[in-house]
């Protein structure tokens, strides 16, 4: 790709972006109850990459369609990814996101709640405003959207007392939890420009990569970013999540080595060498590159699902968005 | 209306409970994830009156409606109250609901706000399955629904901090907080039948009445409620809750009364004698009074808004359900 087309892609992105930014914006411009729309303009206006809406922006455009009619789905995925973010931090006990501190600890659980209940609402106010012809299977599409969100959250909070998960169970997870917005985003966006049956599961296929990818990458850069990446090194492990590299190290592992993963996975080692060690562990047992090769292989498999797509500025964004998604410093 | 007539209903009444309650356990009989379904099951399964979907039904029976076409929504909008119920308990600190537990108490509250999600996904889930060329207009009073739920649950709490609140707030809270979902059953059951404009007007002015009218009962109730019917009385007193007694009160109450009544309303009060102190402000001030005469008035005012109805099994089940759910113990 030559610098001039990604400078193009770069700039749509960040057209896509700002129009995001600015509907959302008048969704949380209401001033009562104050309870609600103050801390809605917090979240909604923290920031973030907005990838959900130009997802399923790009995916409009790749499939033939005017995004101009895409909009206010768009706007209402990223409400809902929202939604599912306020929550989960409550049952994390997560202190800060994008730099700022949480809703339930800038102000408290019982608001955090009630502001991720009317995020749900709005969502579905502003998907409604969309015009076409396929609403009714968009609104189901994001309600099956909803329902798998809430499941993937619900099997990772169980697998955070359990004491081994397989390959299996994480993909399910991940597929749940983090998967199923994209994909969601990505059928939606093909949905409303009424996509050709094979450009649509071109797309799905495409989205269905991206989401796993982004989530194998996401507990990758838990262990090797480095520190410019802004993230704080080494959460998940101590946290003991059931992330891909603990998995997949866990299949691998014999012995002391298997003990001391078990360990983590349940929280049971403490000190501030379990990072350094578990770290060194996830190395030697090769999980690092595992997880590496997934990354690289959900990748050119998600670029791959594109051929059938009629070349132009659509597909190029697809392209380029996958690009700049899983292409983060690993 | 004759002993017979309202055995007919009181069977029409039970026949429409079994119904939703057979339906409910149809939701609820998936087995994973465990951590949502288990409490699922117990929040679905633990009774209650089912007003609102048998108010859906019947709206839809009285405007001339196949009752087949209104299950699926009468579901949904009996998932969604319990959603509410879920999570309103979380905020509330509430222990005890039905009887038994809350879902908080007898799991935690991590639980509780998955569990809530859950529910409101699974509530447009059930509402999408229905049969009507009304379906986007049925999905837009739905949201409009939730968002005012969730609105009317963030006035509740912003006034149990606030020193004093109006008449007028204390309608617009109820009407969002109790009143929205009786009314969205109402207009979604005359959406469904088709409803001429006459009666749908005629369906919502009833259901609007019996909202408030029920509200005001259930404060009225806190206070004068004799120990058979089961509730603790005075627990709104001790809350400090901005009851309509509270707030009637608080506007006819002068000098030492007006003192302690603001005092009540910020929980500045303690002692066994609280409640009957404060309940005998309320009969002396002639706010007891004025909230029986609500509930009449409104009683008779819903009844009225039917008159443009044919007669019917239809009109003749709201009516009935109107006295049923009104004329409890005052």
């Amino acid at each position: 790709m030559s610098v001039d087309r990604m400078d193009t892609y770069a700039t749509l992105y960040a057209r896509f972006k700002s129009e995001i930014d600015s509907r959302l914006s008048e969704v949380v411009a209401q001033e009562k109850p104050v309870s609600i729309f103050e801390p809605a303009r917090y979240i909604l206006g923290s920031g973030g990459k907005r990838i959900r809406p130009v997802l399923l922006l790009s995916s409009c455009l790749a499939a033939g369609g005017d995004v101009e009619n895409a909009y206010d789905a768009a706007t209402a995925v990223e409400i809902l990814h929202n939604f599912t973010l306020v929550h989960d931090d409550i049952m994390d006990n997560a202190p800060a996101r994008r730099g700022q501190k949480t809703v339930h600890e800038q102000w408290d659980a019982n608001i955090a709640i009630l502001l991720g209940d009317e995020l749900m609402g709005l969502a579905y106010r502003q998907l409604l405003r969309t015009t076409s012809n396929r609403l009714t299977d968009i609104l189901k599409c994001f309600t099956e959207g909803v329902i798998e969100v809430c499941e993937g959250q619900a099997l990772d909070k169980e697998f955070e007392s359990a004491g081994a998960v397989s390959m299996d169970q994480y993909w399910e997870m991940i597929q749940k939890k983090t998967g199923r917005l994209m994909v969601m985003s990505a059928d939606i966006g093909a949905m409303i420009a009424e996509a050709r049956d094979e450009h649509h599961r071109g797309i799905i296929e495409y989205a269905t990569h991206i989401g796993l990818a982004f989530q194998v990458l996401d507990d990758l850069l838990d262990t090797v970013a480095d520190d410019s990446f802004g993230k704080v090194i080494g959460r998940d492990i101590q946290e003991g999540k059931k992330t891909f590299l603990l998995v997949d190290a866990m299949e691998h592992a014999r012995g002391e080595a298997l003990e001391w993963l078990r360990n983590v996975g349940l929280r049971r080692v403490t000190g501030d060498d379990v990072v350094k060690k578990t770290t060194a562990l996830f190395h030697e047992l090769g999980s690092i590159d595992r997880a590496r090769g997934q990354v690289a292989v959900r990748t050119e498999k998600s670029l791959a699902a594109l051929r059938s797509l009629p070349d132009g500025e659509g597909k190029g964004m697809l392209e380029w968005f996958a690009r700049m998604l899983l292409h983060r410093s690993i």
